[in-house]
């Protein structure tokens, strides 16, 4: 019978439900922790998991940690897997992992230590176990290690009805595949069909007929930020990969590539406000903080630089501590400025609109923005230094270093993320320390030299 | 014949295929032009339009302008896709959106002007026409524009040779499919069975044997970044979506939810950065200036605010320069911790991993590395301002003043998103100003209170 139609509502994982399988895990009640969770989308239960305290955690595995099957195990975030599959019995985990596809098993245990690894591996099956370990061989973060093995192939002279034939007898098809793909008898790839096609075609249909033009291929080797990238540009379902013979290795499904690219923007955003490679909201304070440190660390340096400049002007400022009250407006407003150019130069190397046909333009369109909104609010802040301080010629100062400044901002903000990508560095985890430099020595020392000159 | 595996790297738009495409325009060589576009897959093509000069432009669819397909029409970036539509001849572009899935359709209309609405409207069938109409009567966003009318159905009694049979007889499926969605008598979805499912099953098996446990629905009115998280969550493929009476209404496809992903996680880092909802690098100057201004406005504001902290310690900074010289260090610090603090809450609230639940033990964890930061670095800073100026107060004062900062960035890093979300307002937006203007007056004011209280 069909199961009736879930409802997100009905199973999304509120406060209220949390509350009652705590409950139910501090009252040792399985049964009824079974009848709340048995519901659950493994996603869910994973989150779940996430969400509660450590010791809370452990309560539930203790109980219900016999229940937890393959699809929870991969949903589970990698800041808890390990503690997780720790605390799980033997059997269990090398139950759950023997129902996933390959390249579920290569997700888990790759960040996983030496002996789990060896645990998971040895409890696989012989084919499984060589398959996981060819992907391991792969880069980390490739499309080798992100494909699974398991292929719905056919021979290039194939017509419909043998395809057919051949699924139907197939007792080991994937858990998810759109595609059959045509090999030659080298098994290098030569196209595919999708499923819908082949359903809707005669019997004697050679498959070769019905091949789609979104068919490519990628490298092993090739990075799963290039993969997504793919996936996105040419709205592929799945990409068949191969190895350096050109032989197909695996395919890629389209959910795969959508996770790598959450993780991507979650990553990038992430590195740009400095916070690196932090994984979760469950790593340890610690953890955190080193992470964080590093990017205050290079962020200190750069404040202490802006601190230098200052110093050249302390006389100045001695004379006129007005300065030491407006310094900081220019040198925030010229940062915002930087931080905005920044992000929209990240972004647009990120999805390749930047290229070395418009760069010009789009300096030139980052420059005049500067200016406008420099001469904008250059504007106000001189308007509103007068009206503050009533020194005229400091209006006209402080006027005159913000539009230096915002161009400057300009020319920083996109020329540091393009050179940096040029280098080969990441320009979201390296361009925000540098075109804060930028900015904050180009702040203060427009505002306090131009002091210097006009006012004393 | 199966066509030949495109390989990646053969296909990319490469600077010399562009400057090979402007010549061949610039030289009104349609016949070239033709050869080199031809092979590419639309979504390049949308990508060069889109990089080259207006100027250019304009020439390349005069020459080129009548191949323009569907396809392309809705691979072009919205902030172009007017421009290009109005260069374009009618019959052009009535065909190209004939043949476009109406989910395709809504997406190109929704950005368009009124009379050129009425253009691309009047050139749809009938049948079409209305399915565009009435998917353009649900809200902005929402799911009933992002879904396709174009339906694969099947009734609940059905088996799976029956299925197969009515597949093979309809002549007008959609573009895209990977469920059949088996409906009641009044419409309503009750389940779906994946074709690879269909494909390997016997023919007298019934279709309600194989439905999938994924299976759920959405509300038409359903928010798009509602839908984009159920896909993610869920690892979906397709989620079909219903009317108020419950009936089904359309089918959204993976595809369009990474779109609509892709898109959110741009949005979320362009607004976060302060940059507002600027489309593309095809905007112009003013379009660019204004929304940037918005934002460059409001932080205007919270650093006069903060100056005014400043002034009122005018006379200590008198009586000390090197204050004025410190003074951005700690500002600078704070403004970096916070934003680090600010962009882990933000993004922990758009995946939903920061809960009610766990909200006290974030807060306490970000105030701990805040602390622990704080310790250190204020050490460190310590060190630099004894070594510096030889104050061995001002080093103290400096020192304690980090720590607080670091201390108030953490905890308005955290609380301000927070508590922006529970007021529906989107903290990927409007939180950045409040967290800065926190950790500069709590800077300024430590920093300078501090040294006023024990310096002087």
């Amino acid at each position: 019978m069909a199961e009736p139609a879930a409802r997100i509502e009905d199973e999304a994982l509120t406060p209220a439900l949390v509350a009652a399988v705590l409950d139910a895990a501090a009252a040792g009640d399985v049964l009824r922790l079974t009848d709340l969770l048995d519901p659950l989308h493994a996603a869910d239960i994973a989150d779940l998991l996430e969400q509660v305290e450590p010791a809370d955690r452990q309560a539930l595995l203790a109980l219900w940690g016999r229940q937890i099957d393959g699809e929870i195990l991969s949903e589970i975030d990698e800041a808890i897997r390990e503690e997780v599959i720790e605390s799980l019995p033997a059997d269990v985990v090398a139950e759950a992992v023997r129902e996933l596809d390959t390249d579920d098993v290569v997700d888990i245990l790759e960040d996983l230590e030496e002996p789990q690894q060896a645990r998971i591996l040895g409890a696989l099956e012989g084919v499984d176990r060589v398959a996981v370990q060819q992907a391991l061989a792969y880069p980390e973060y490739s499309a080798g290690r992100l494909m699974q093995r398991e292929l719905v192939i056919a021979p290039l002279h194939w017509t419909v009805g043998e395809a057919i034939d051949w699924l139907r007898a197939a007792t080991d098809l994937p858990n998810q595949f759109y595609h059959v793909i045509l090999v030659d008898p080298r098994m290098r790839p030569q196209g595919y069909v999708t499923l819908g096609r082949l359903l809707s075609a005669r019997r004697d249909t050679a498959l070769t007929a019905l091949t789609e033009g979104s068919f490519r291929t990628v490298p092993a080797t090739e990075s799963e930020t290039e993969v997504a990238w793919i996936f996105t540009q040419y709205h592929l379902i799945s990409l068949p990969v191969v190895d350096a013979a050109g032989r197909l290795a695996g395919v890629i499904t389209i959910d795969d590539a959508m996770t790598v690219l959450d993780e991507e923007h979650e990553e990038d955003i992430l590195r740009m406000a400095g916070v690196g490679d932090e994984a979760s909201l469950s790593d340890s304070v610690a953890q955190a903080a080193r992470g964080r440190a590093l990017w205050l660390g290079v962020n200190l340096v750069t404040a202490i630089l802006a601190s230098l400049v200052i110093d050249l002007f302390a006389a100045t400022i001695e004379a006129l501590v007005a300065l030491a009250v407006l310094m900081p407006v220019v040198a925030s407003m010229g940062g915002n400025a930087g931080t905005q150019t920044m992000t929209v130069a990240v972004r647009a190397l990120a999805t390749r609109d930047l290229t070395a046909r418009n760069m010009l333009r789009v300096v030139r369109r980052e420059v005049a923005v500067g200016a406008v909104n420099g001469l904008l609010f250059g504007t106000v802040m001189a308007g509103v230094t007068a009206l503050w301080f009533g020194l005229p010629m400091l209006a006209l100062v402080i006027g005159l270093a913000m539009v230096l400044t915002l161009v400057a901002a300009a020319l920083g903000g996109i020329l540091i993320p393009v050179g940096l990508d040029r280098l080969g560095i990441d320009p979201a985890l390296a361009s925000g320390p540098f075109v804060t430099t930028v900015t904050d020595v180009v702040g203060f020392l427009a505002f306090l030299g131009l002091a210097a000159a006009v006012l004393l």
